[in-house]
């Protein structure tokens, strides 16, 4: 999905929310647990309850992986439901990913390859080890690097606020190095809720950029506070809520309580938008 | 496998060689390329080739991702096949993931659950993310993380040696910081061999802990330098070839070349130990 795409459906939708599908077999609700392809059924009945409401879906790839094969079934089987709607809809592969170069290729092709099992619109890649690593994910027309910049676990005080001798902090001047190794149409950000005064500092940086905010609703970030510092001309968000959507309910109305909560959130974007 | 079984393994085999499986079917040998089983046929071959004169095995998995859910398959088949064998061998999942905590945990469980579909005894890991990201990691008994430090990749140059304001490169920090999320019984760190000086560096901060360094051979590394700036009191080093074993050959006798450059690695090995 090009850039001007994602703008379109954002605006036709009212909507920038992304559905966090963090699809774990112990939460499932009971009907489905028993099922074989439990993940897929839930995967597949939250999507039909929320495509309206929502613009892009994340799976998050260590729920699958901790399933083993099984898991990377189900999560195949989703999205080739998702590529099988007639509506458009904006994919990620939250995989954190990144590697040497000729590595990275592969992650790529595993993940955006359209010829591949999953066929995802972009997937999010960790920057530690530098432009190598991430430059093979931006090669794919219309697809997407989502490169972590400042995330929203405590952990993220550990070493992306880092300071160098020049005062930058090293989320700023993985920001900075980025804006060499791609732009606006192939390159969005990670930049966590929780953390959304600093969104003013990223906007600096990269004020035309797509952004992938984590973190609102049971991570804590506030859904104002995000739009106040981050959203630009083009939206320029894509807001990520997964357990207050799709665990809203465990009974068999998960639908749609997953429904209900995502619309609450479609409102307020709406509004704002 | 604990620390004391693998340093009694390095001495009983006189070896730490590491044997990546970086298993590419663009390069397999033309009777293999033609089987459905091709990539597992071809590590079994390797391994059946190689294993009294390496320690290690080291599937890198975006080349298993690569292929889909089939590459997954091969690479169960591949630790499957490890698992049967009467000879102990450390396994490492090259998978350089991290994410926040909840998420780490299911990676862990993914790769190194006992009961899960690979059962690796390690796993590369970025420190991108913070404590909370590497710390599941660390929980299963006589398991490993490897974290990443320095990279043999040019790619490194771009934050790991950024210094911060006291001067220190953030390898180094990533290095001091993970002491208090493990210890030398459970975390190792990935250190490129084309920057052997560095060793030096690394051995200050971390004296006794395993560090795995990839890039000996086709990416340029001398055995002899890491050897001079990085072996310790109990051996210390777990030190990988890949490409420069694995496709010594592409004809039939692929499996006899791969013993050969493995024993020429072997032998070096010995001489130092």
């Amino acid at each position: 999905m090009t850039r001007q795409e994602l703008i379109q459906l954002i605006h036709a939708r009212k909507s920038f929310l992304c559905v966090g599908l963090d699809t774990d077999p112990a939460k499932l609700p009971a009907h489905l647990r028993i099922e074989r392809d439990g993940i897929f059924l839930f995967n597949r009945a939250i999507i039909d309850a929320t495509i309206d409401l929502c613009v892009a879906y994340k799976p998050n790839l260590a729920f699958y992986e901790a399933l083993g094969l099984d898991g990377l079934r189900q999560l195949k089987m989703t999205m080739d439901y998702i590529h099988s709607l007639q509506k458009p809809v904006f994919t990620i592969a939250d995989a954190k990913r990144g590697d040497i170069g000729n590595t990275s290729e592969r992650y790529a092709k595993a993940f955006l390859d359209p010829t591949g099992d999953f066929n995802f619109d972009s997937m999010t890649i960790a920057p530690y080890m530098g432009a190598d690593s991430v430059q093979p994910f931006t090669v794919y027309p219309g697809k997407w690097v989502i490169l972590l910049a400042l995330t929203s676990n405590k952990g993220a005080f550990d070493f992306q606020l880092t300071e160098d001798s020049n005062g930058t902090p090293l989320y700023q001047r993985v920001l900075e190095n980025s804006k060499q190794w791609g732009n606006e149409e192939n390159m969005m950000y990670v930049v966590g809720a929780t953390k959304a005064d600093m969104l003013s500092e990223v906007r600096r940086i990269v004020p035309g950029s797509f952004l992938l905010v984590p973190g609102v609703g049971a991570q804590g970030g506030s859904l104002e506070e995000v739009c106040r510092y981050g959203l630009n001309a083009d939206c320029g968000l894509l807001v990520n809520s997964s357990r207050g959507i799709i665990y809203a309910s465990n009974g068999t109305d998960f639908a749609e309580a997953a429904a209900r909560e995502a619309a609450k959130l479609q409102q307020q974007m709406a509004a704002v938008l």
